[in-house]
C-alpha cells in the first residue's frame, strides 16, 4: 500500500471500492424493474457542507469505479485501453484508476474543490449489479436474463445512488465515450439538477459504421459456444474466443491508423524474415492484439459486454428526446457544457461534436468545443490528460474560454 | 442459359469455367514443393497469332476464375463485396463475373483486341489447388499441412500455368487489392515479360491497421472450435461462426463510413422504437452484416481464407526485394504502370499508391496515377467500373495522359 512520502504529485491516494445498495428498485426504460441494486462507488475530495461541489464521473465501456488514486485490493485497473494506459499499468503494478491523470489535487478534476463521485455502471461486472449478479427469482446469475440497458437506466441508476449519499444537485457530469454520453443524458434528463457537463471523446449517436463494429464485437462473443446463451457461470467455460475477438475489434477502433503505424509499422515479431505460418504470430501488431486479447478476457464479463454495447449502440438523443431533432432533443438542457473532441479519433469522430455544438449554440445554449490535434484515436480521451487538463479547470472554474 | 438476344451489351456471354494440371510441381518461397497443381481459369476474347494480346486478370481475396459473363454453370460470383455487387449478383440470379463490367467487347478490358484470361488463385477454393485439395501424401484434404503461401507463389503458379498456354509474353497484368498486388509482383518478378500493369486500390505493402483486420478474421476462424485445428473437412462441421465474424470484418473495412451512413443511418429493422434485444438485430445496419455473414460461409473455405489473409499481409516489396527500400525493390521493373486508387479507401489508401508512384517517377519509370473521388470505400474498385473504363482504356492504347 502506498504511503504519504511514495505518492506521486497530486495523488488522491489510496482509495478503496465501497458498495452501496439501493433501497428501492430501479425501473428501466423497457418497462422492466430491478431489485436489488447494489452500486460500487469511489469518492476523491471532500463535499462541501452545502453539497454544492460535487462532480460524477461517468466511465466509459469497459470500466469501473475506480478512476483515480491506488486501489487498496491492487485490483487490475480496467478502462485504461491504451498504449500509454497499458505501460503505465504494467509500471505502476498497483492498479492506477483509470483517469486518474484527470482527477486529484491540482488536477482537472480538482480534488481541493470538488467531491469527486465514480460509480460502476448498471450492468457492470466490477461491484454494481449486472448480468453476473444473483437473480433473486432463481437464486443463479442472471446471465441473458438481466434485463437490456440503456443508457438512460444507468442515469436513473446513478441518480438512485446519489439521493441515498444525500446529494441532489451535480456541479459536473464528465466523462469520455460512453461516459460522455452519460453526462448528455444528465443534461437531458435533469437539466435542473446539472450546472455542467464535460462531454469527451463522444457523441449524440454513435454513427452507422461504430454501429457495426459493436455489432461484430457481440456477434464474436455470441457465436462462441462458449457463451452458452448467455448462461456459462459456474460451468467452467466462459467464451474467452470471442471477448478475445471482440477486444480485438474493440481496440483497433480506439486507435488511429497512423498510431499503430508509429507504434508497430510492419516488423516482425522474431527474426529478419517471415516464418510461413498463419497459427502463430508474424508481426508485433499480430502480437500484440493477442496480448490485447488475452488480458481482457481475463478481467471482463462477457454478458456486461454485451450489455454495455449494446446500450451505447442503442444512445440516440435525437429519437429518445427529440423526435428525430438533435436540437428539439437538446431544447430543456440548461447545464454549461463542455465538448473536447480529439482529431484522430474515427470512431467517435469530431463531427458529432460539432453537431452538439451546432444545435446547443443555435438554441443559445452555453457551450464550448475544443478540438485537440492528437494522434491516438479515441483512446485520446484517457491519454492526453495534460492537454485536457487546462481546457477542464478553466471551463469549470466558470471562467469564460 | 444466357442466348446471344438476351446478352447485355459488351458481355462476353456465357463462359465456363475450365482446368488445367500442371505437368511440374510448384516451388514455393518457403522451400517447399507443391504438386499436383491445378489451375482453374477462364478466357475471355481470343487469342492472337503472334500471342501478344494476352491481359492476365487477377482476383482479391474472395475470388475466383470466373471474372466475366455469364457463368455456365450458375454458380454465384465471388469477389463482388460491395453493395451494388450484391445487388448484382442478386437480380442477374445466374452468377456476373466479379470484374464483368471491366471485361468484354469494348469495355476497359476490351475483348475486341485482348486476351483475357483469369485464373483461381493457388491456394483457392475454386477450382485451383488449395487447403480444401487432396494432399497426395495422405488422400485427405491439406487442410493446415497446406503450405503457407505468398503472393509470389501465386505468381509462380500464374506463370507456369500460361507456359502451358503457349504464353510467353503478357501485354498486360492487372487487378485491384490482391489483385493489384499479384500485378507489382510480376513486374518485379517478370520484368522482362510484361508490357503494362494495372494496380488498382492496392499497395506496396498492407498497413500495419490493415494488418490487424486481417489478423483479426484469421484470429476469428481460428478460434471457432469448429475450425479443428482446419481439420475441419468431412467432419459435418465448418468454422460458420468464425468465418462470420471475419467476413463481417471484412465487409466494414472494404466500405467507408460515409457509405454506410448513405446506405443504413440509424435506420431500426422494424419497428418506431428499439425491442430491448440483445441477440437479435435491431439496426439495420446490424441485419446487414449478419446477411454478408451468412452468405459467404455458403461459399467460401475457411482455410483458403487465411491462406489469402496470410499471403497479403506477408507482401511487401521492400522488405522482398529492396532490402527496405521500395525504390530499391522496383529498380528493373520495365513495364509501364497504371496506378488508380480512390478517395474513400481506408483499406488501401491513396497514400499506399501515391509512394509507389513516387518510387518508380523517382527510379526514371513509365508510371501513372489517378486518384478518384469516390465515395464507397475499398469496393470502389469493384464498383467505379465505368469511371476506371476511359483511364484503363486509354492507358493500355498506349496514348499519354
Amino acid at each position: 500500500m502506498a504511503t504519504a512520502s511514495t505518492l506521486a504529485a497530486g495523488s488522491v491516494g489510496t482509495v478503496e471500492t465501497r458498495h452501496l445498495d439501493l433501497p428501492r428498485p430501479v425501473r428501466l426504460e423497457s418497462g422492466r424493474e430491478l431489485h436489488p441494486v447494489r452500486v460500487a462507488y469511489e469518492t476523491y475530495g471532500t463535499l462541501s457542507p452545502r453539497r454544492d461541489n460535487v462532480i460524477l464521473v461517468c466511465h466509459a465501456l469497459s470500466g469501473d469505479a475506480h478512476a483515480a488514486g491506488f486501489s487498496a485490493t491492487g485490483t487490475a485497473a480496467s478502462t485504461r485501453d491504451g498504449f500509454g494506459a497499458d505501460d503505465r499499468d504494467g509500471s505502476a503494478g498497483k492498479a492506477l484508476g483509470w483517469w486518474d491523470g484527470m482527477i486529484g489535487p491540482g488536477k482537472a478534476f480538482d480534488t481541493d474543490h470538488f467531491f469527486v463521485v465514480s460509480t460502476n455502471l448498471l450492468g457492470g461486472c466490477r461491484g454494481t449489479t449486472g448480468p453476473s449478479s444473483t437473480d433473486p427469482a432463481t437464486g443463479e446469475p442472471y446471465g441473458p436474463d438481466f434485463p437490456v440497458l440503456t443508457v438512460a437506466d444507468m442515469v436513473e441508476t446513478q441518480r438512485a445512488f446519489l439521493d441515498e449519499l444525500g446529494i441532489e444537485r451535480l456541479a459536473a457530469v464528465a466523462g469520455g465515450s460512453l461516459g460522455g454520453m452519460q453526462a448528455l443524458e444528465w443534461a437531458v434528463r435533469y437539466p435542473d439538477q446539472v450546472d455542467d457537463i464535460v462531454v469527451i471523446a463522444s457523441t449524440h449517436a454513435l454513427h452507422p459504421q461504430g454501429m457495426a463494429w459493436n455489432a461484430i464485437a457481440r456477434e464474436s462473443i455470441m457465436r462462441d459456444p462458449d457463451w452458452q446463451g448467455g448462461r456459462y457461470y459456474g460451468t467452467g467455460r466462459i467464451p474467452a474466443a470471442g471477448m478475445g475477438v471482440a477486444r480485438m475489434v474493440g481496440h483497433v477502433t480506439y486507435l488511429s491508423a497512423p498510431a499503430l503505424h508509429d507504434k508497430f509499422g510492419r516488423r516482425l515479431q522474431f527474426a529478419d524474415d517471415i516464418r510461413y505460418t498463419i497459427t502463430e504470430p508474424e508481426f508485433e501488431v499480430e502480437s500484440y492484439l493477442r496480448h490485447q486479447a488475452d488480458s481482457f478476457v481475463r478481467r471482463f464479463d462477457a454478458n456486461t459486454y454485451l450489455t454495455m454495447s449494446r446500450a451505447l449502440t442503442y444512445f440516440d438523443l435525437a429519437r429518445q428526446y427529440g423526435d428525430g431533432s438533435l436540437a428539439k432533443a437538446l431544447e430543456g438542457v440548461l447545464a454549461r457544457t463542455l465538448l473536447i473532441t480529439f482529431s484522430s479519433d474515427w470512431l467517435y469522430p469530431p463531427v458529432a461534436s460539432e453537431e452538439i455544438h451546432e444545435a446547443l449554440s443555435t438554441l443559445g445554449k452555453d457551450v464550448e468545443l475544443h478540438l485537440i490535434d492528437a494522434p491516438y484515436g479515441h483512446d485520446c480521451f484517457l491519454l492526453e490528460e495534460a492537454r485536457q487538463t487546462p481546457i477542464v479547470r478553466r471551463f469549470l472554474s466558470g471562467t469564460p474560454a
